[in-house]
């Protein structure tokens, strides 16, 4: 039996009118190189282009554009580490009402420091979301402040369903969206503004394995919740009480993404389509990779959501896929410790076309003679042939490489 | 006395609907972020998100679109490390006609991958991009082949000047354009195709201070050309004999862009825009952030022409860049060399909120007691007030903390 919807289509298209102007219509672009490699028909809706590249803009705007004359001398109060912060931040700067963002202490500086540069008020306190969310609680209450949900509001799951229209608009005929679900804000009012358009298109949503909330939720499972995620953007423990009524009734499926799926995701995302991708934002590309014969030959729409990555985890992603694919290899040498030795290997390494990263020498190892040492030796190759090539040369020679684990691995 | 054009603004219209479905229609957006940083109102025409993931697509079309029947059949020749190969190879097998790129030997194994891929006979040859030429101008004659010239060819001028057409269409009243500079194909064709809309539009060139061609030939000049740069695609020792007189006719100026304006350029469009550029591609951006008084308050387009990082160099780009933030710093300590000593300093680090990316004993240095050695120690923080909190507690603990050049650089 249907249920009746929070949100309906015409609450989206208001939505759309409030927001135009003031929110980027986001590209929505095919990607050939990310089709040919799944076998589906990719198209990709850059919201990581937004303001502050991501999705969230969409759903505090509207929110907030609905406040009274009254409620926005009070102010409002939102609690998120994240994309939502910035979102809520930016847009109360705009409309000129004071706001005020908990986060917990754990939160990065630079994540902070953007918050504050919009001019928000930010309180930092509690080790833990669920400290953070009691302390946004309190403040609501003592200051009459109006609280931004990041998900679990009408006016929240209208503004992001805003997406879909915009999708299907430049491609009117998808198959299917995949979708990042957290809170589910996201998915659900882009599964109502998509489904009312048309009733046959498949909404997929994709969730971390790590934080199977709504998983658990639909299927009554009881899978553990928790640790360490490069999706953090949709780590969410407690799912909507809004948003799950609508996921049950108006998508397709949900499919669990590991945190290899993800990485591999930001990384194609990077490499193919030359876009940033946050871990969250990836999760529908993950998804497609997870499952790939189940849309081939289909026209399907994924909404990378966001972009807000840490550099130097990006930049750890990046270095890790090139050992995987033995474009920088480590390998420990064999070598009789006497003067000369290094600048015999080094040369040889040059003529064989592999460029040295690091060097070093291990005398303290006891599976060598007294008189021997091993070299540890980190080079950048073309390919992996051309690492074979390398290993197999100075195998010829002597030096009995061994490969080791990556020794540059940044993370 | 204004010259006669190679190209007319009714060519480069021509051009446009040639490829037309055949080419994205890139987006032209805002970019709010690098307008707060420069002063100028930024808006950047994403050309990486081209199939081959740079502009040069659009003059390869229009050149092979242009070709006879037998021509066709004949097949087409051309000479790239680069760009320039991607987009003849995929757009000759699109249409059919065989294609041979000519590679110097030194290419990038992926770059040669990623020309074969898309059906191209790719022929390796010369140590130098004029061994390279030499080869293909021969290829040309023994198979009568059609060449492909990369800029200096009145199709090839066409194709790239759509771009300016796309940009003013969706952006009227740009009051500059800031293009990269090599061969000047892309900014010949931008500068006919927007002084013919708008004769008052400033046309700004950006070109490697590395390899400053069209700055010599406009100046008289005689600045070295050579050497590593992180823009290999606008590193261009020949100007084009068609691309100099209308760059002469139509270029407002030339800004020489060094090294280190290119890096950060790189870097700002990754951190703040999400998106990837090659060195090439952030030179306009990179003449941006060089002379940022002269554009203030003016609405100025930046051609982000090609996005072809090697990841390497781009992960490299990334760490340099938390380095000079002192968000990754390293650091050598004097400890007493006694059991439990790392465990003492590792413990502190963490209380102190450092992440410790990397530890190494220093026992050999001369400038300690026998008893005594030195600890170089990498870490992560929140910011550069962190880091500089970290070591004045480490001086207190009376480690005697010395700032090292970060050891986890990886380039």
């Amino acid at each position: 039996m249907p249920i009746t919807l929070p949100v309906t289509l015409a609450d989206i298209e208001a939505a759309r009118r409030i927001i135009a102007g003031a929110v980027l219509r986001t590209p929505m672009l095919p990607a050939p190189k990310l089709s040919a490699l799944t076998g589906a028909e990719v198209y990709v809706k850059y919201e990581n282009l937004q303001v502050t590249n991501a999705f969230k803009d969409r759903g505090a705007l509207v929110k907030l554009s609905s406040l009274t004359e009254a409620e926005r001398a009070r102010g409002v109060v939102a609690m998120s580490a994240g994309n939502h912060a910035q979102a809520v931040a930016y847009h109360a700067a705009r409309l000129k009402i004071p706001a005020t963002i908990v986060m917990p202490v754990t939160t990065p500086f630079v994540k902070v420091a953007a918050t504050r540069s919009y001019g928000a008020e930010v309180v930092l306190d509690g080790e833990t979301v669920a400290e953070a969310q009691a302390r946004c609680e309190r403040l609501q209450a003592e200051r009459s402040l109006i609280l931004v949900h990041p998900y679990d509001d009408p006016k929240v799951i209208a503004g992001q369903g805003t997406i879909a229209l915009e999708m299907l608009d430049d491609v009117p005929d998808l198959a299917a969206l995949l979708i990042p679900i957290g809170g589910g804000g996201l998915i659900a009012g882009c599964a109502i503004a998509a489904r009312a358009r048309n009733p046959a298109i498949e909404i997929i949503g994709a969730e971390a394995e790590l934080y199977p909330s709504v998983w658990n939720a639909l299927r009554g499972e009881h899978r553990p919740i928790g640790g360490p995620t490069l999706a953090e953007g949709i780590a969410v423990k407690n799912v909507g009480v809004l948003t799950l009524p609508v996921i049950r009734d108006l998508v397709s499926d949900v499919v669990l993404v590991n945190e290899a799926e993800l990485e591999r995701a930001v990384n194609l995302y990077l490499t193919l389509q030359k876009t940033m991708a946050e871990g969250a934002g990836a999760a529908g590309l993950a998804a497609l990779l997870a499952q790939p014969e189940r849309f081939k030959g289909k026209r399907v729409g994924l909404i990378l959501s966001g972009g807000n990555t840490d550099p130097r985890v990006l930049a750890s992603i990046m270095m890790r896929e090139l050992a995987r694919e033995s474009r920088i290899v480590s390998f420990r040498l064999s070598i009789p410790d006497r003067p000369g030795v290094l600048g015999i290997i080094a040369t040889r390494l040059g003529s064989l076309g592999a460029n040295i990263l690091e060097v070093e020498h291990r005398r303290l190892l006891l599976d060598v003679p007294a008189k021997g040492a091993k070299l540890d030796v980190t080079i950048e190759t073309r390919d992996a042939a051309h690492a074979e090539e390398i290993l197999a040369a100075l195998s010829a020679d002597g030096y009995e490489p061994a490969h080791i684990e990556a020794g540059l691995m940044i993370e």
